[in-house]
């Protein structure tokens, strides 16, 4: 039988469990890699070890579902021309393809895992990651094949942007073609960046529909600087996921309330791109399911902070402290596919992975109560401490 | 002679001296509790210790000019309640009145060292409190006993309401007559709280004339929650500073771009109540001085991250990142005239007190560009590691 270790001291527990809710002075217990027990303190089960919280906040660890960490360089320049006025377009992609290209394995590997640890230790236990700064058959292999050895969900993204070296539309025969025989080995998922300046919706529909042939999941970069297709495509094809959503129209909303695809928000790119920041309140108010990622990328969003999403939608999106958390947690799960079942995350029940976070705080408000100070206190993932 | 110990590997030094600029490569040497030299690293003299940052970035100390730090308890509850829709207003400061005035002395010192510990791990090495929760004699002289022992500089604020038990024309002679003595000689300034639900400029002003009489500096607190008369009278009276100014005419800015006055921008406030941001371009480019503050307190404001000051200054307040660093390290300093002379903070420069910040980045500018990160590699605060 593997090790049980009890947690105790625990002021306020979000379960993101619909039986089970939010707990006060309550305990959960670990055994292995997964969580055996969960429920008022009182009645708690004995243990091989204990830690006491001495009164600080338990909730899921965050799920990142949207990042693009297999990459090299960064873009500091970029980035203060644009907070001096100068407007974001998706051509700053081209520069991180030439650094990544340019790096052998060992560094993307390298760089690829501080990003993960730097995460996990402000509360991070499960994170999508994505190719695209590749787009050659090589390059796009050799980044899904970094990213399956250290994230917990890989997705191709080759069509992230037509490379300099090629034309759109023999391109898009490779992503669609050999680039994706050799990818989809080592990826769960398949998504387009569906966009002005990157991809139209006939040819994003293109590039799904040979991935859905090949069983990878959908999702989609969509909304981001303009009202585009990329929604209706999203649910059209039965994503998962459509992400940024910065740009609806009513009809989006709509779609997206009627529909199983999860609206992903992104706000930190939002505010990095000084874009407007997306119709949070409008979506959770039609139904739609919402979930939060940091969109980690060297360009549009260089955050590993899930904490800091999660204040933003709260202070700015308008969205509740229980809903921004769930957004963050389960709402990311439910993006990825794996907010039920055995192993399940983002969840705090018997049977979920027993990835969790403590937070400096007797509740988990105080995430957009103390905006910016880092509370972290302790982080387990699949059981093991990682801070 | 004092121990000397550089500071070498410094990928980017602010000093914010006009004549050292920003360096690459660049040292610094402390000797005891001051800056003995700053210069490129190939010139460096020699030293007792050594310190290698491996290719860090170093900036001076945060300057934390507006804090309420002497107070018991929190307002968790008001806070969820406003972000589900209650509107601020400036009532809320009584609950934090009857826990302060509740606790004993110890647990305030206790609370207000946990405070400025938490800030200083951040990089705040200077930081102003404030009275203004106790609202009697008694209960102000405390807590300005106790401000301090603590903190650097200490701002009397027996105008900051009047206390539910009193009558507002009596209490505003008690303000400035029995309490004023009382407080004056553990107090270097003097503030009120100018607004509506506080105080008009009438009374505002007879408290100021009060406080300069008996050789205190003025600061105010205006244009929080309106167009209000704060910043006029600001000027007027030559205050060292006007906090908030979240709602400025253009009269307001032209005024304060032709005074000594500092604005000074409490963003984290701004967004913690839902308020408007305040006009921070308009401001500098008119020539206004600008500081950043956190206004940490358990109500309107409750975070010591001046990094996420920082960062909202640059994301949504159009500062670039030269000018919100120094708004929040000079500027703060200007704000409580401690900018120049022998311990001068907020400057790097010889003769200046030895208070730094390196942080987890190459440049300055990833305080904006990776959002939420904690960035925070080491401080020094007098020339003694404090992280
Ligand atoms: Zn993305
Ligand atoms: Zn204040």
């Amino acid at each position: 039988m593997p090790t049980a270790t009890i947690i105790t001291g625990i002021s306020e527990l979000t379960t993101n469990d619909a039986e089970l809710g939010r707990l006060a002075d309550a305990a959960l217990v670990f055994e292995g890699q997964r969580i055996s027990w969960v429920g008022p303190a009182r009645e708690a089960p004995a243990a091989d070890h204990r830690v006491d919280l001495e009164g600080r906040a338990v909730l899921p660890g965050w799920v990142d579902s949207h990042t693009h960490l297999v990459f090299a360089g960064d873009r500091t320049s970029e980035f203060t021309a644009r907070m001096a006025g100068r407007p974001y377009t998706a051509g700053g992609i081209a520069e991180t393809v030439r650094a990544t290209r340019a790096a052998d394995d060992a560094e993307l590997a390298a760089n690829l895992r501080a990003h993960i640890a730097e995460a996990a230790a402000q509360g991070t236990t499960c994170v999508e990651t994505k190719t695209g700064y590749g787009l050659t058959v090589e390059d796009e292999l050799r980044a899904a094949r970094i990213a399956a050895n250290e994230a917990d969900e890989v997705t191709y993204l080759g069509a992230h942007l037509v490379p300099p070296e090629r034309e759109a539309e023999d391109y898009l025969e490779t992503v669609r073609g050999p680039m994706l025989d050799a990818v989809a080995p080592h990826v769960s998922w398949c998504d387009v960046f569906c966009e002005r300046g990157a991809f139209d919706a006939e040819q994003s529909r293109r590039v799904l529909l040979a991935a859905r042939e090949r069983g990878l999941g959908l999702r989609v970069h969509g909304n981001q600087l303009e009202r585009g297709p990329g929604v209706e495509l999203a649910v059209e094809l039965g994503a998962a996921s459509v992400d940024h959503c910065t740009h609806l129209g009513e009809a989006d909303i709509a779609a997206l309330a009627g529909s199983g695809t999860v609206a992903t928000l992104l706000p930190a790119c939002d505010l990095s791109t000084r874009q407007p920041l997306p119709p949070a309140r409008e979506l959770l108010d039609a139904g739609a399911t919402v979930a939060l990622a940091s969109n980690c990328n060297p360009g549009s969003s260089y955050t590993s902070s899930m904490a800091f999403c999660v204040t933003t939608a709260v202070l700015q999106l308008r969205m509740t402290v229980d809903e921004a958390v769930r957004a963050a947690t389960r709402g990311g799960a439910e993006a990825l596919g794996r907010d039920s079942g055995d192993g399940a995350v983002g969840v705090l029940r018997p049977g979920a992975r027993a990835d969790a976070q403590a937070l400096d705080a007797p509740s988990a408000a105080w995430l957009a109560y103390r905006p910016g100070v880092p509370l972290t206190h302790r982080v387990w993932r699949a059981g093991r401490p990682v801070r």
